[in-house]
């Protein structure tokens, strides 16, 4: 399939190389070039806009937040695109934007489908993403194809593209209360001289036994915080976006209020570069843990 | 073996059943005679007090709470067991008095052994529970063949019986978190029209595909809170432990404390008999989501 | 002094009328026309776009929120203002928005005061309003006059503008504080058959004798929340905002988050259009007190 | 009056002082013999036993905790009591407690009042003492002198003894509260660069301008946690009380939660000797202002 990539981080220039590795045609654009001319060495050809990304009639767009998707697929973008389009948006952005995008490309006669990914770099170079998709049906079965070569699920979520972003940030909050929970329940027991590590052996190898607890659980044990995979400071911005979420929706979500608290602080501390995992410094910090 | 067994409620005859199953002596105490008498009927022996289970030289208690255990294991109880007998208690009870008791067996010359378990009664009846055992390795490879023939798997925590305990409390406080998390981005998501059991089959089915996802899960995605496998009211005293663990370790724990508070809540309006994924209605009527 | 008024909202108003009391000029605009015309009834002359009210070299804006001023106070308006006019904002905005209008309006010449208040309506009728200032001091100097026509004092908090609005965020987030607080204690009582009207009165006539504990404790004692002095919805606004310069200075604040959640929640339940005190109601609500 | 007095802390010794002052007959006991020579030297009649000071025929105690209380005015004591006697309790304790003293000693034909005080030993001394009174209302007459020789007013709260000790843990609670809102408030502040001592100077001098709020505030304000009027350790026993008395009647407490939790991380940080206004340097530290 020919194909539009915009925004090559980590994950876009990841998953536009499993797209040209399962012989898609693929058309980069990046703000910065370096990671353009990687993929252009790979095989894809190089953009100089977005706009020429577009002319592909199917693009996708992996950019880092809100502010990033107002910038790049702007008024003008949409406008030029060609008719019929399909955008794939599968960045993590606020449920309002998804309402907002949908609206707008129906304006200019063109197909929107919200993707969201769940899965870090590693996980997408490895074209082993769980991918959270809504759209009209008939523009998600086209795309199929590029799914299936990023990812190792689709989970289809309706019609209206932005249900697809819900589930994405209540999978994100999620993960953070898995973290908080584990960073609390490892304090109560490190002070009681009870190693993290043989409570999270033990709790994810059983009633915790999934990829989240295991994940971040050994990455707590061994206080491994970096490199980061998935940097807390970002984690912050998705949990921020949970709360908006639910602030438009009237819904108190206490968990979010403390994990948004103890984010800040653990950004205040130093800590914002570090794995999200990094969260569990601040409870291990509260209680004063590692001086004792 | 034989092996005395002291409280016999719900989780107590299931597990005693699976004793006699595999064909351990098994002498049997309750405050109550039903279950003594529907134990003998299976091969047990009744014993008309606490003392006489102890004549056995092994004695396993299942015991509802702390006051429960100081009330049927007394001083009296413990003077009066035959020397070098092996006392394993499975109940969920605090870290203050497990610590306790170790040392209040140790006085009386006995053998204290913790070994509390996860699982829920039907988890118990298949003889698959999760037993967190902590004592003398000795002891423990002692009463190894009695946890076989209740568990699935036995993890050891070290030689001081209170680390299961502690294990035990930080699992049980992990579990509300997880309903809890669930409750809050199921609200978040049927504030914007997904419903819950969308969300919670994604989820559970990828990054949070665990016992306790799926089995809470479930429930909270059917609404199906009754009958109670684990009493709500049961669960707000396990956090309370948790909560004095850690106030006894000077450990902050917010999770812990919004637990308490929307258990608290729970039970004010009317749901501490339901199912502890009952916690789930908290966050949907705080929201008034179901008059929407 | 020539002065305009831009913003007839309750608050405006009477801050305007009470400047015609004290022989000031007051060139008055305001979306709405009604205002408008009660006030040149009163000796004010209409103005009809902001731009004409900045002729009057001094300007006060008492507008909404912070979009409220981004639309009124529009780069055209401050472009065509006389040089070196003399911009007071009294209105409660963001930290944010507040440095950058303190720059805008360098840049366009203009001097720019941030003069939030203290007080509701009924106090900015007599006059009473406590007014936190921050500016320049001679410019401050030079609009003292006003402020003594609308407030009882004017407190100074240095030179850089933000600083005043800073202070009164600060005060509208301790101020949910404390009839949070309140709630809990009245729900606490309540719960022991011990009268909200018995707890309030003993407090807020010896520790707690200010003039916000005695008033919203008064509203809470009588559960008279109709009608709104200051409307609960608008309260969610002000405690975001602080949440917000938090957020920005990466200070968690677990209070503030409490309030959001509850106020929320008192939004959900249909509260948003009664009085801040009505926050009260949600304590209550969750024991469910009202029913026992 | 002739009047026994147990309990010669730091506020027991100044109040007993106080009816000394006031030509009452006082008969002393405490569990430590220095305060009891030091009021001995005063004019007071040393006692060698709690019974020994109920001869007086009304007799006040003033103890630390629940514990003590049970520990000194045991069921031994109570027994030994001239008939009639009247005990007035001016203790913080806990609600559960204060509702069994009262059938305790009406089983035993003694009178019983809870008279709970607000005020720190400075205030004790002054004889300014705020105190919350219930009882029968002949027996509070009673002893209303002994109430004027100590305190500035004596709030009357109904029958039932428990009901002031009802007020008293709201109105330490509310003091809690209001500590951890100037906290957050002036970290929010300082996280800006404005002084907390500029918030605090404005805020205490107009909205908030009660005892608590200056006094607190001011503590804050110039950081002087030292010497401790009220530990910050006793107050964790307090809120504690708060969250128990909240917990019986199943009220969420979200404000004391914090409270908890933060009063918490300041003893675990070596500040429980500290003031209880010594709470705001959670705050500041979660932030890590004090080294930006």
């Amino acid at each position: 399939m020919d194909v539009g990539f915009i925004g090559l981080g980590t994950m876009g220039r990841a998953m536009a190389a499993n797209l040209l590795k399962a012989a898609h045609h693929v058309r980069v654009w990046n703000r910065s070039q370096e990671p353009v001319r990687a993929l252009a060495g790979q095989g894809a050809t190089a953009c100089t806009s977005p706009t020429e990304a577009f002319q592909a009639g199917v693009v996708i767009s992996m950019l880092a937040d809100d502010a990033a998707v107002r910038r790049v697929l702007s008024e003008d973008v949409l406008a030029n695109a060609p008719r019929s389009a399909i955008h794939v948006n599968m960045a993590t952005i606020s449920v309002a934007l998804a309402k907002e995008l949908a609206q707008v490309h129906a304006e200019h006669g063109l197909h929107y489908v919200a993707a969201p990914v769940f899965g870090r770099p590693d996980v997408a170079e490895a074209a082993k993403l769980n991918i959270v998709a809504a759209g009209e049906p008939r523009t998600l079965d086209h795309v199929a194809p590029l799914f299936e070569a990023m990812g190792q699920k689709t989970w289809r979520m309706g019609e209206e593209p932005y249900r697809a972003n819900v589930v994405k940030l209540a999978g994100n909050f999620m993960l953070g209360c898995a973290i908080e929970a584990m960073a609390e329940a490892c304090a109560m027991a490190q002070a009681h001289d009870v190693a993290p590590a043989d409570v999270l052996e033990m709790l994810t190898n059983s009633l915790f036994s999934s990829p989240v607890y295991k994940g971040y659980g050994g990455l707590i044990a061994e206080e491994r915080y970096e490199p980061a995979l998935f940097k807390l400071a970002l984690a912050l911005k998705d949990v921020r976006l949970a709360l908006a979420a639910g602030e438009h929706g009237r819904v108190p979500m206490p968990f979010a209020s403390v994990l948004r608290d103890n984010l800040l602080e653990a950004i205040a501390q130093g800590d914002g570069d570090k794995d999200f995992a990094a969260l569990a410094r601040v409870a291990s910090r509260r209680a004063k843990l590692t001086e004792r």
